[in-house]
C-alpha cells in the first residue's frame, strides 16, 4: 500500500485528473490508519469538491469506504430485505411507521439510523421519546428482531465504514459537505456495507432539504442509483418536495404520535401518501407485488409490528410521553388561505425550541418542537392558532419565533398551486 | 475576532466569493492562533488555489501574515536598504557576490535567506561550506554588521510572520504550494516584515524553476510587484530563464567558489551578467544612480566587502573549503554543439548527491555536486569531460546519473539561438 503518496493524489485531483482504482484505495485506506493526516483530505476534499470525481470513481471511493470495516450479511433471514434512506426534512417521520408497515408486508427493514444535527431532526431521537426504547443493538438481536418481527431501527454500530465515519466529521468543519459525490459515497457505503437486499431513497428538494435545487437533487440520486446498481443493490429513488415540511409536527415525542396516527389508519395526508408510496417501492424492490401496503394500515397489522418493534426494544409502545413544560401559540394575522409554509423556519424553530442539537453530544427534549395547525391551501381564521411553540425552556422562544419570521403567507386562494410531494421517480 | 467562523470563510471561497478584510484578518490570527485548524486551513488553501484571490484580497493577506509577528527597522542606519530575492533556481548563487557588490557601492544589503530543500538548493547551506561561518545572528549584530560593512546574508529569525512559517508548512504537505496568490504573499510577507526600503525579485522561469510557464512566472511577478507598492517598499522584478543552470557549478562549496572568482573580476559570464543586472536594479531602487557596479568588482571593493562580511560571522573567507571524496566523469558521446543542458536534470543530480535534502533537518554535503564543463552553444568533443559528479558516497552516483540522463542535446551548431537570460523587467 506504499505505491502512493498523498500529494501526489491531491495534485492529481486538483489539476482535474481521474484519480486511478489504486489511488482511491491507497487514500482511502491509509486515512482510515491515519498515515494520511486530516489536512491532507480536507484539501482532496475540496479538490474533489471543487473539479468532480467521475461514476467510476465515486463508485470506487464507496467501495474502498465499505472495505475499511465490517459488512453485515442478512442472507439467512427467511425474508427478503430492504431499506429506505431519506436525504432529511423537516416533519419528517416517515421512517416510523414505514418501517413496521412493510415488515406488516412480508419483507424485512434493517434501518440502521441516525441521530439528528442542524434543523431536519434524526430518528433515533424521536424514538428515544418512547419511555424504555434503546437504540442500540448487537448484531445478533438486530437479526433475531428481522426474523421474528422483521423491522428494527436502531444505531449503526461503529463497525461499518468507519472511513466514513471520519471523512463524515472532517467535512463538517472544513466546508466540503456540499460536494455530490461524497454525499452519495457517505450515504452508500454504509447502505451497501448494511447489506439490504433492495434500498429506497427518498431524495428530498426544497427550502428545508439539504438540497434546495432540483437538478441538483435529480443528480445526488442518479448518483447514488448508480451506487446501488454497481454494487448490486436493487436501488430506486424517489425526488420528493420538501419546501412545505411533512404532516403537522417537527419534534421527537410529537412525531412519534402522529406517526402512531398513521398506523392507526388515519393522520395526515402527506404523511399518509409518502408512506404508501415508498411502502410499495420498497415492496417492488424486495419482489413483493401482491400486497397492498394501504390494506395493512387498515387491518391494524401494520400497528402490531410498531407494538412488537418497539416492545422488542424496551420501550412501551402505551406509555405516555414526555410534554413540554411550556408552549407559545402564534395566531394567524390575516383571514385567507395559507400559501406557504416554510420547511426551513419550521425545522429551525424546532431545533431552537430545543428538539434538535447543534453539536453531537448535546441532549434533546423529547418534548420539544412546532406543531401547525393548518397546511398549505388550508383556510386560515385571523386569530386562530396558526403554529404552537413547544419547550422546556421559555427563554427558547424568542429565537425559535424569530425563524419563523417570513416563513409563511396567507393569501386570498386564488393563487395557490399545490405542488406534487412525489416529483419524479428515477431507477 | 470572534465574529467569524472557519466554515463561513473556507466556503465564502470555495463558492467563488471575494473574502473580507475582517475575513481574511480574522482566519490569519486564528491560524496563527491555532483557533483555526490545519485541516480547516488547509481546505482554504485548496479553495484559493482553484478560485483564486483579487490584488485586495492578497494585499490584505499579505498584511495579515505580516502582522502575525515583529517587523525589523533599518530606518536608523546611515545608507539606504535593498534586498533581493530569488525564487530559486539551479546554480542559482547570485546572492554571494551580490551582496557584497551592492553593499560596496554605498547600500546596505539585511539578506535574510533559507535553506534548500528540493532542486535547487539554499544560500545558508552554501555559506556554511566556509569554515567558521555561522548563519545566525542577533538583530543587533545584523544592525551593527549593516551599518560597518553594509551586507548580512543570515538565517530569518522565527518572529517574522510566523503564520507564513505555518501556513507554508502546511501547503508543502496538501499539494497547496502552487498557488500565486499564496506564494506571491508568503515572499512578499517576509521582505516586508524584515523592513527592506526596495527589493528586486529575480522571478526564475524554465524547466528548473519554480514556475516553468512564463505566463504563470510573469503573473507572479506581477502580483508581488503590487504587493510591494502597496506596502510602500519600491519593488522591481526581472524575469530570467532557468532553463539552463547558472555558472558552471550546482552544489555547495564549489557554488562559493565560483562567487568568489566573480567576486574577483573574473567568473561565468551569465553569472556576471545577472549580478550586475540585480545590482543596478537595487542600486536604483535605493536611489544610487552615480556608481556602476562593475566598477567595484574590477576595483577589489566588492571583494574587500566579501571578506569582511564573511568574519563578521565569524567565517574564514581564505581557509580551504571541503571538497568530495568522490568523483565520476561524463564524457562527450559525440562531438558537436551543446545546444541544451537542462536546469532540472543538473539540479536533482546536485540534490541526489547530497548537496542537498529531502527533508528539513538533514544535513547536506559541502563538497558534493555537479560541475558542467561546457554550457550551451559550446563546442563540444566526442570523449571530453561533460560533466563530473562530486559526493562523499559513491552510492549516490546512480541516480545522480540518471536524472542527467536526456538532461543535454549535443547538435550539428547551426539551430543553435542564444535565448537572452534576462527575459524583461516587471516596475
Amino acid at each position: 500500500m506504499s505505491q502512493h503518496d498523498a500529494v501526489e493524489v491531491i495534485t492529481a485531483k486538483r489539476d482535474g485528473h481521474e484519480l486511478t482504482d489504486s489511488q482511491i484505495d491507497w487514500v482511502i485506506a491509509n486515512y482510515t490508519d491515519g498515515v494520511v493526516a486530516d489536512e491532507q483530505m480536507s484539501a482532496l476534499a475540496m479538490a474533489i469538491l471543487l473539479n468532480g470525481m467521475n461514476r467510476r470513481e465515486i463508485a470506487r471511493w464507496t467501495g474502498a469506504m465499505i472495505a475499511s470495516g465490517e459488512r453485515m450479511d442478512f442472507s439467512s433471514l427467511s425474508r427478503p430485505t430492504s431499506d429506505k434512506h431519506s436525504t432529511g426534512g423537516v416533519g419528517d417521520k416517515i421512517t416510523l411507521p414505514l418501517a413496521p408497515l412493510v415488515a406488516a408486508c412480508g419483507v424485512a427493514v434493517p434501518q440502521l439510523s441516525g441521530r439528528g444535527l442542524g434543523h431536519t431532526g434524526g430518528t433515533l431521537d424521536k424514538l428515544e421519546a418512547i419511555p424504555g426504547w434503546r437504540a442500540s443493538l448487537s448484531n445478533d438481536e438486530m437479526l433475531a428482531q428481522l426474523e421474528g418481527i422483521g423491522a428494527v431501527i436502531c444505531a449503526a454500530g461503529t463497525g461499518l465504514a468507519p472511513a466514513d465515519k471520519k471523512l463524515y466529521a472532517l467535512r463538517d468543519v472544513t466546508g466540503t459537505v456540499e460536494a455530490i459525490p461524497l454525499i452519495a459515497s457517505s450515504i452508500m457505503s454504509k447502505k451497501i456495507a448494511e447489506g439490504t437486499g433492495s434500498l429506497v431513497l427518498d431524495v428530498k428538494v426544497g427550502t428545508g432539504a439539504f438540497m434546495k435545487d432540483e437538478a441538483r437533487a435529480r443528480e445526488l440520486a442518479e448518483t447514488m442509483v448508480g451506487l446501488g446498481k454497481d454494487a448490486g443493490v436493487h436501488t430506486v429513488a424517489l425526488l420528493t418536495d420538501m419546501s412545505t415540511p411533512l404532516g403537522f409536527t417537527a419534534g421527537n415525542a410529537i412525531e412519534v404520535a402522529e406517526s402512531v396516527e398513521v398506523l392507526a389508519g388515519g393522520g395526515p395526508a402527506d404523511v399518509v401518501e409518502l408512506t404508501l408510496a415508498l411502502a410499495r417501492e420498497m415492496l417492488a424492490g424486495a419482489g413483493v407485488t401482491d400486497v397492498d401496503p394501504a390494506d395493512k394500515l387498515a387491518d391494524g397489522s401494520a400497528m402490531d409490528a410498531w407494538k412488537a418493534m418497539i416492545r422488542a426494544q424496551d420501550g412501551d409502545p402505551d406509555a405516555p410521553m414526555a410534554t413540554a413544560r411550556e408552549s407559545h401559540v402564534v395566531n394567524a394575522p390575516s383571514t385567507g388561505v395559507l400559501t406557504r409554509l416554510d420547511a426551513m423556519g419550521v425545522g429551525l424553530a424546532s431545533w431552537r425550541l430545543g428538539a434538535g442539537r447543534a453539536t453531537l453530544g448535546d441532549a434533546v427534549q423529547d418534548g420539544a418542537g412546532v406543531v401547525w395547525h393548518a397546511r398549505p391551501g388550508d383556510e386560515v381564521t385571523q386569530g386562530q392558532p396558526l403554529f404552537t411553540l413547544l419547550t422546556d425552556e421559555p427563554e427558547r422562544f424568542d429565537r425559535a419565533l424569530a425563524s419563523l419570521e417570513g416563513g409563511y403567507d396567507i393569501g386570498d386562494g386564488a393563487r395557490f398551486d399545490a405542488q406534487p410531494l412525489v416529483i419524479d421517480r428515477i431507477a
